[in-house]
This record gives structure tokens, C-alpha cells and sequence, in this order.
């Protein structure tokens, strides 16, 4: 796909999922979102009262996929992001780590579950704290190499995602023009460019 | 001071934040998080229910500064993090952007408060989602050039930081070995050292 239509294509899945109406509902249960108030006492004394954040009642750590397939393409995702200027987020596949499962279980089912891509190989990149003021989620990035398409996509009910292949120069100039502007998403493409030697 | 000096100086700092007691505290009214519930009809008829974290009853859109002194050193902190394994976060000055204020104004005034320093000139260096998925908060990256100390820390009450300063290769290597392990922390360097051509 040429960067043109790329552009187009990301423009159109943003028309696509443009949010036109959107409410605040009354709480009822099911919360995927808690937070919970600690008090701490540091070993010099001093006390301080804070906030953590919990997703789906974990710490919320996620896992970082950029997958290269064996023609050197990377595959990015687009997907429903209501709270973000554009309604819409252009990211690499990525999702929570689940209980019990490792952070390469982790990345190897959520590529697969995204896009249908499966690696012959996965490099870890980086770990990193997302926000750890208000969190103990830890995510780790990592590289997928030899990717091939060989699942549907598995998508939970609510989850709306598209997937497309690109270069790894459009995947470059994605981040550097702000089309993918996700932490998660540039601290893993720039380790990646140091692992390629891109 | 030399590297071994700072890690040294680090791990005293890290034992003395130490949590030697953490304990979750009944809910009262004061909230520093909050999370809100939506629902949300897209263009193409999908309806996704998505929650929104709120920090202080605002996004939580947050500046980070990377400062380097007339002395060409950089200004590091360290604060009680007490969600993470080590229980400190060895970061850059940061800290959220108030109502009414520019992402720059927000970073001269966390600056200064978090370490008493002043800089000559402020350069934007990346602009990002820090959790697109559940937030709003777009966090905006600064480098500070020409910082001098011509203030005392000026800290809310349950604030903890100490401040050091350190080389830019220092610094680098933070990251590298992983002392500095936040995504805020690791893409401002990151973009800082192609500025910086360093």
C-alpha cells in the first residue's frame, strides 16, 4: 500500500468510527475501572496517601506487539478511541496481560486475536512503568518476527479493531507526523528502529 | 558526580523511601481519581461502553521537562512511588498541567517547584497519549536550556522529591539499565537525544 493510500485509508476507518453521540451512563456494577486509596508509611517517616488505578481488578500491565511479516511489513491496528481528539487510535496491536499468563503468552494471543498473525519468533524490546503514580502496570514491548496471517481476527464483543499492513518507513513516518501518537506505541517503534539498525 | 557516585546516591534515596507499611484506607469524599462510565453510538452503528479515568476532575494531561544546566548537566528526581516493585521512580521533573495554563507555563511552574530551577529557553519535543484506551491526558514533553537553581522546592504537602543532577550520558544510561523505566521519562530522552544529536 503507498503511503497515500494509507493516509486515505486510516482517514476512512476514522470517518468509520466517528463517535456521534456519547453519554455519560449511570454506574451500575460492572466496573472495568477501580481505584483504591493506600496510606504509606516510608521508612523516614514520612506519610503519603495515594490513589491506584485497577483495570478488570489487575494491575492493567499490557503487552506491546510490532510484528514484522515475512515480506517486512508491519501490521498496525486502528481502532475506537472515544476519548482522544481524532475518536480514533492508530497503534500497534496490543492488550493486557491476562492472569497466569506471561508477558510472551500475552503478546503471541493478542496478535493473533487482532490481526490473525502468528511469529516464528519474538524479541522483547523494553519494559516500562505507563503511569506510575496511580499504577502498578508494567508493559513489555516486543518485536514479532516472520509473521504470517494464518488465524481469523477474535475480537471481544465490543471490541471494534482494524487491522493493515504498511512499510516500516510509513510505520516511521506515522509516529513522526503524529498519525500514532500512544506512548505504548512510540517508545516500542523507537526501540525497535534500534534493534533494526532502521 | 561520578556514576557510581549516583547510583550510589539513588540507592540511598530508593532505602529512604521505603514502604515499610501500606495499608488500603476506607473510601472517604476526597478522591484524587475517578473513573466515569460511557456509552458511545460510532458512525457505523457500533456501540462501544468505554470508561474514563479522571485525575483531580481533569484529563490529567501531564508535562515532563528534561532540564540541562549552563553546565550541560540534566536534573533528575526521584520520588516515592510506592505502586511500583522499587518503590521509587527515578524520573524527569514532571507533573500535571493545571486549568488555565499552556503545557508551557505548566512546565517553567513544575520545574521550578519540583527542583528551583530556571531556564532560558524551553523547546516542545513530542506531544502524546499517555493511556488513550481509558484517558484523555495528552502529555506534552519539554527540553529546559540554560537552567540555573534560583529557587528552594516549593512542594504540596505529601509531596516527596529529591532532585540531582547528572550527565547526559548518565542520564542515557539510566535508561538503558533500566533505572529509568517510565514511559514519560524514556520518550522524552528518547526525543531529547535527537534534538540534542546526542
Amino acid at each position: 500500500m503507498s503511503r497515500a493510500k494509507l493516509i486515505k485509508e486510516l482517514q476512512r476507518i476514522k470517518e468509520e468510527f466517528q463517535v456521534i453521540n456519547m453519554k455519560c451512563i449511570p454506574e451500575d456494577n460492572k466496573h472495568f475501572l477501580e481505584t483504591k486509596k493506600y496510606q504509606c508509611i516510608l521508612k523516614n517517616g514520612n506519610i503519603v496517601a495515594r490513589e491506584k488505578l485497577l483495570k478488570g481488578g489487575n494491575d492493567g500491565s499490557a503487552v506491546i506487539i510490532l510484528p514484522l511479516t515475512v515480506d517486512k511489513k508491519t501490521v498496525i491496528i486502528v481502532e475506537p478511541r472515544v476519548f482522544t481528539k481524532d475518536g480514533i487510535g492508530i497503534e500497534l496491536p496490543a492488550g493486557y496481560i491476562e492472569k497466569g499468563e506471561s508477558p510472551e503468552e500475552s503478546a503471541l494471543r493478542e496478535l493473533r486475536e487482532e490481526t490473525g498473525y502468528v511469529p516464528k519468533r519474538l524479541i522483547p524490546l523494553i519494559s516500562f512503568y505507563q503511569d506510575q503514580g496511580i499504577s502498578s502496570a508494567y508493559n513489555h514491548a516486543f518485536l514479532a518476527l516472520d509473521c504470517e496471517r494464518k488465524f481469523e481476527q477474535d475480537l471481544d464483543h465490543d471490541e471494534y479493531i482494524k487491522y493493515l499492513e504498511c512499510s516500516f518507513n510509513d510505520l516511521k513516518w506515522l509516529v513522526s507526523n503524529g498519525f500514532i501518537n500512544d506512548a505504548n506505541g512510540i517508545i516500542t517503534i523507537e526501540q525497535a528502529k534500534k534493534v533494526l539498525k532502521r
